[in-house]
Parts: C-alpha cells; structure tokens; sequence
C-alpha cells in the first residue's frame, strides 16, 4: 500500500492567492464594467530589456544550426553566466567567490524551497512573521515542524516578529535556531537590513554553528549607498550562509526562469557525530541529481543583463518601479496613511487605517476604488493590520490608483 | 548547530559519467590527435526543428513589447500546451484526460526526481536493475534506503534484474512493494513493453495499492504499432499511474526544458489510518509551492512540436536517430556481437564480447576505436558486461564509428 507524506496534510490548501483571486473574480461579476488595478501580485509588467530579446533571437538562431546547437548544458550553469555573476554582484563590491560556489537555477522560489533537503529533520527553523510562505511551507513538507495551529503558525518553527519598533529587522530569538530564513530588501515589508543588523545575524550564527538562508532576490532595488546588497559583505558570512539571487524582479525574468544560489566552499554543517561537513559538495550532489540546468536561452539573456547595455536598460525599468513606490509612498502618505518600505525595495507595506483587519481594508480598497492589494494576515499575525502594495504597476495604472485612493471615504 | 541529511552521505559521489569522463580526457592528453566519437552520453545533437524556432522568435518578440510581454505564467503551464498535449498525446490514443492532471515542468528528470516527495518515508521503492539512476538516488536522499552495499545497490530497495530472460522487462516481485518505477522504452537497455507486461503490472499495483512511476520520455521513439505508448493504455492504469513525459528526446529540447507529469484525480495513495489520499491535489501543492512554471519560450517551443510542420520535423529529426540505431544494431550483428534495443528506442545494450567487463570493454573501445561507450555496470549490477549506446550521434560519426568498430582486434 503506497503511503502519501501525510506532512502535506498539515498545509491549508495556500488559500490567500486563491481567496484574493475569488474575491476580485466576486467583485468584477457584481460591477462588470470596474476596472480593477492590481496591486496585490508581485509580478513585473515591463517588457525585457533589448539587450536580453536581442540576446535570446541569437540564441534561437544557435539552437538551429547544428555547428552551434546546444544541448544538456552543465547543471551548474554555464560559465558566460557564473563569470558575470562573479564579476559584476560580487568581485564589483569586494566579495570574492569561485566559480564552484555558484549554482545557476530556474528560479529562487525553487531554490529557496529546495535548500532545506541537504539539511537534517531535526533543524530548528527560524522565520520571521510576516515571511514569505515558501520558507515554511517546504519545511513542513519536509517534517519540521508540528501540525499548524490557530493563528496558522506551524509548531516547532520559531516564528520572529517583525514590527516597526525593530524596523521589520527581527531580534535574535531567546531559543537556539539552526537554519533561519533572512529576506532582505524584504517581501512583503519592504524592509532593508543595515549593515549592522545583519553582522548581529552572521555572529549569531558563527556563535551557534547556524546556517543563514539569505534571500536576496529584490537586492537590485537598494539605492541606498550604505546598504549591503549580499550577505557576504559581512565578515564571516561565507561560513554560515547561503544567498539566493534572482533575474526575476531585477530584469524581467519571471516567465523566463533563471536565478542562481551561493554556497560557499567553506559552509559546514553538521553530523550527529558533530563532524563538520562541507555543504556545497551535498547542494552540488542536489542540484546535479533532481536538476538538469537552466534553459540556455535564458542563460543567454541573463548574460546579456550584464552587458553594459543591459546594466543600463535593467536600471531604467527598476527605476520605473522605484518611482512608482516613491508616488505611492508619497501619496499614501499625505492622504495619512502609516507607510513602510518602498524605498530600496519593490513593496510597501500599508497600515489599514481606523484599526481594519487586512481583509477589512483589502474589500474596502476593492470596493471602493477597484484597487487590489494583498492582506498582510495572509503573510503571518504580525502582518495583521497591514496590507501589502508592489510597485510593479504600470506608472499610468499607479498613478490612476493614487487618484482612486484619494477618493476613499474611511 | 545546523544539522546535514546524512542520507546523502550514503551516496557515491555519482561515479559514472565523471570517471567516463576522466578516462576519456586522461586518453586525449595522451592521444591528443585522437578523434574521439562520444556514444557514450545520451544527448541529442541535432538542431531544433525549424517551427520550434520560429515559435520561440515570436515569443521573444512578444516579451519585448508591453502589450504581449508575460510574466509568471501558471505554475502547471499553460493552456495552449496544455491542450496541445492531451490532443495530440493522449486523446489520439484512446486516453482521456481532464487539463489539472497534466503539469508542464521543466524536464522529467526533475519531475521523476521530485515526485516521491508526495509519497511517504515508509514505502517500498522497487526498481528495475539496470536503472536509471536518479530515480534511486532521489530516494535515497529522502530517506527511503539503508546504506549503499558492496554491489553499490541499497539496502531496503527492491532490485528487479532485467535480463535477456525476461526481455528486459522485470518478473512481479516475490515481496510485496508499494512505488514501482519503469521506464519503457527503456534507459539503459533500448527495450519496450508490451501491452500485456504493463498490464501484468497495472494489475499487480491495483491489487496491492502500490503506484507506479512510469517514465515514458522515449515514447517518440516506438515505431512499433502494437506497443504502448502511454501506461493509460492499459486498463485500470489511472488508478495506480504517474506517467513522465519530455520534450528533450522527442524534440531535442535537451538544452530548452520542458517537460510534463501525468497526475490523474483517480489515483489514491494512503494515510497510516488507512484512509485514501487523493494524489493530484498533493502533486499540485508541491509544483505549485516548489516551482514557478517553465520559461514561456520553452512552453512555446513546445507548443509548436504539436502543429503540422513541427510534428512532420520532429519525425525526421527521429528517423535519423533510428537510422542510427537500426545501422548500430545490424553492424554490430553481423560483426558477432549480441545487441539489444536500438528498434523502438534511442538505445542499445550491448554484450561484451570474450566475457570482457563493461569497463574493461569501454578502454579497449576507446584505445582501439576511439569511441565511448556507457559501461552497464555502471545502471547496476546485471547491467555487467553490457555497454549502452546512443544512437544520439550525427550520422556521419555514427558511420566512423561503426567503421572503426569492424577493425577492433579482441
């Protein structure tokens, strides 16, 4: 008799995109004619850079001749890519990394999901509330924790508040953690980590033989000078973490599917008989079995980012979001509203006016302006009262948003 | 202190193809004018038939303009090739099939690698020796097996030698067993299954609620009108049968990925209480909470397999495969070797002439031929003296290498 892993049962069936969905479907049944903006999903709507569509027809035209057709290609990536990456994310702000510790992929919401398996059951997972479901839902397919209880909080994982009295920074937990899950510039908040913040993470791994999961999927929209954009900025990081990267939000690349992982050489972790074992030869042994490459279409395309055209034409259309968060800030902020992120990062984080619940304040903006927004609730309890706004609009549907936002009546 | 999954450590650091590889280069820094034929690594080398390419010129210029541009497309893929397959995949063969069962990924490797997530760590792995690897060492890191014996085969998982005997295809085992993984036409050993073998299973799994993980990524490859080219051609198979499929072998997609997984509603897996599980919605929380859906461009391509033209290229595109392989066979037949597969598959399985083993036979190939082989031994032990070919190569080396076979002194 084939079992099923019944620590899938333990998952509610991802009911906020879902019940976002079912209620702007509700909305536009009843008022056929509203014109409803979306500023929930985080999805870009800027088309691709030319250096990337130039790239891409070159790279078509190779796959049809058999002189430069290309097949399997390494599982790692190819080298055009990981010497980009090398040169241009890290050598370009001191970091110093091999070839060998970088792991091209389709997408960081894959690899985020799939780190946790070169790690044992017994780890203690730390993520911060609200956090970005991915993290825990792996986690829990995977038997880490307990069933989920009331609040939607899973037992066994080490949930870290994130408030505007710490800056959406979390503190250091008073219990011991061992893989702890760090997003920044963050979704949903918008937060950015200081320098600082994060050397108090990276010292309390180094102390706790910890391993750190840095996201940092949306560091391309850090305009603030004094921010890190990689968690190996900080010394001693290439021994407790691991940083997740992604083409998605920085050029477009989300129906396209390419990203990459560092793993440092150095990274240990450890076996019951307390032996150190190096991590990037299990995330290689991972990735080589249950992967086979990044579509070289998309390789060639992520190449051309950083190519100096490309440099200049990514920086435009982030700047596009950028100014979209900017007006929204600015906008939200004048009409009264309590506004975090949206500076050096993609995403704003609205406290609901007049004490709303998240799905109070999600129908109200629906129904009064045909704004979707996305509840903050549905990211943790720490994100009720809050509701999340991605500058990913098109500058005309956020401007005529910020105008339909100014009508509300609270 | 972050803890490994010392599973992995039960793993050879996947020995094969990377000594395959030593072998050859030490040769060439000896031999460095050696022109040496890889029939080794089952790649595709003809280029992509021309309406993918020209399917994927217009998706490229569709994401460089605002109005076309696509960004996350669904997580399970898109209608247009969702359609596209249950058409001309299955509905052309007696098999209907509702849109939520088929999920586009990007490659059967992953699919065939990650779907024991959904399953339990207490199921009885069977699988065929010789055997792809991945579907071994997946499971393996999940937990599913003792540590590797001396054989290299791993303990708790039932091993069902494929022989000349049984015609490659696997006796019912003596034990009772709940995930059954079969690849028909198979990889390493080029044999097919005929209707009533698969049936012999579909019956054995009806009976003991055991599932089967049928990996049918050379389908394209039959050219025989009696064998089947879906496991749901058989009675009952939607009840007890995961089916993998890809565009890699069919469509040379080996360097675009993309792929798709067959997760019918009817088929049930069981809770410790007995209770049965449906396994579609457990599938579509994994694909959709571990993956982001495959790049549009390659689901274009895809789509493109389907119409008229791209149907009649991929044809001739596997015709010169099978040309190939029909030479390999009747070459190798009458020079006295006994050969196996290479009629309705990409593949052929060779005995070693003199009671030679398979490494033993792949250094005399490659010192006195200068061609590469996959030593069987290396699929598991009765794949001992056995090597496998490719018919993946271009014709003409295909030729040279057949030539250069004739010449061999044993």
């Amino acid at each position: 008799m084939a079992s099923v892993n019944e620590n899938f049962l333990k998952l509610s069936a991802g009911y906020l995109f879902p019940e976002i969905g079912r209620r702007v479907r509700e909305y536009k049944t009843r008022n056929p004619k509203a014109d409803v903006i979306s500023m929930g999903i985080g999805d870009v709507t800027q088309p691709l850079p030319p250096a990337c569509i130039e790239a891409m027809h070159a790279a078509v035209d190779q796959m049809s001749r058999p002189e430069t057709f290309r097949g399997y290609g390494p599982e790692q990536g190819y080298d055009f890519l990981i010497d980009a990456i090398l040169e241009n994310d890290y050598k370009s702000r001191g970091v110093q990394l091999h070839k060998d510790e970088i792991f091209v992929s389709d997408g960081a919401k894959c690899d985020t999901a799939n780190i946790q398996e070169v790690f044992g059951a017994d780890n203690v997972v730390a993520v911060t509330d609200p956090v970005y479901p991915v993290y825990i839902d792996t986690n829990v397919m995977a038997g880490r924790t307990g069933p989920a209880g009331k609040n939607g909080q899973f037992e066994q994982v080490v949930y870290m508040p994130c408030t505007a009295e710490n800056n959406f920074v979390p503190d250091l937990p008073k219990q011991h953690v061992d893989l702890i899950y760090l997003c920044y510039p963050n979704n949903p908040t918008g937060a950015v980590a200081a320098k600082e913040q994060l050397k108090k993470w990276v010292d309390y791994a180094l102390q706790n033989k910890s391993v750190i999961l840095f996201d940092a999927a949306y560091e391309a929209y850090i305009t603030d000078a004094e921010i890190p954009h990689s968690i190996y900025e900080i010394e001693g990081a290439k021994d407790v973490a691991i940083e997740f990267r992604s083409f998605s939000k920085t050029a477009g690349f989300t129906g396209l599917r390419c990203a990459f992982t560092v793993v440092p050489k150095q990274l240990k972790a450890y076996a019951k008989s307390s032996r150190a074992v190096d991590v990037n030869p299990l995330w290689l042994r991972r990735h080589t079995t249950k992967f086979n490459g990044a579509s070289y279409i998309s390789q060639a395309a992520a190449a051309a980012v950083y190519s100096s055209a490309g440099k200049k034409q990514c920086r435009q259309i982030i700047d596009i979001y950028l100014n979209n968060a900017s007006r929204i800030r600015s906008s939200l902020h004048s009409l009264g509203y309590t506004v975090f992120g949206g500076v050096n990062a993609p995403y704003l984080w609205v406290k609901t006016p007049n004490n709303l619940s998240s799905w109070q304040f999600f129908d109200l903006l629906l129904n009064q302006a045909n704004v979707v927004c996305t509840p903050g609730s549905g990211f943790g309890p720490a994100g009720e009262g809050f509701v999340r706004l991605t500058a990913f609009a098109k500058p005309e549907n956020c401007l005529q948003a910020l105008y339909r936002f100014a009508k509300i009546r609270l």
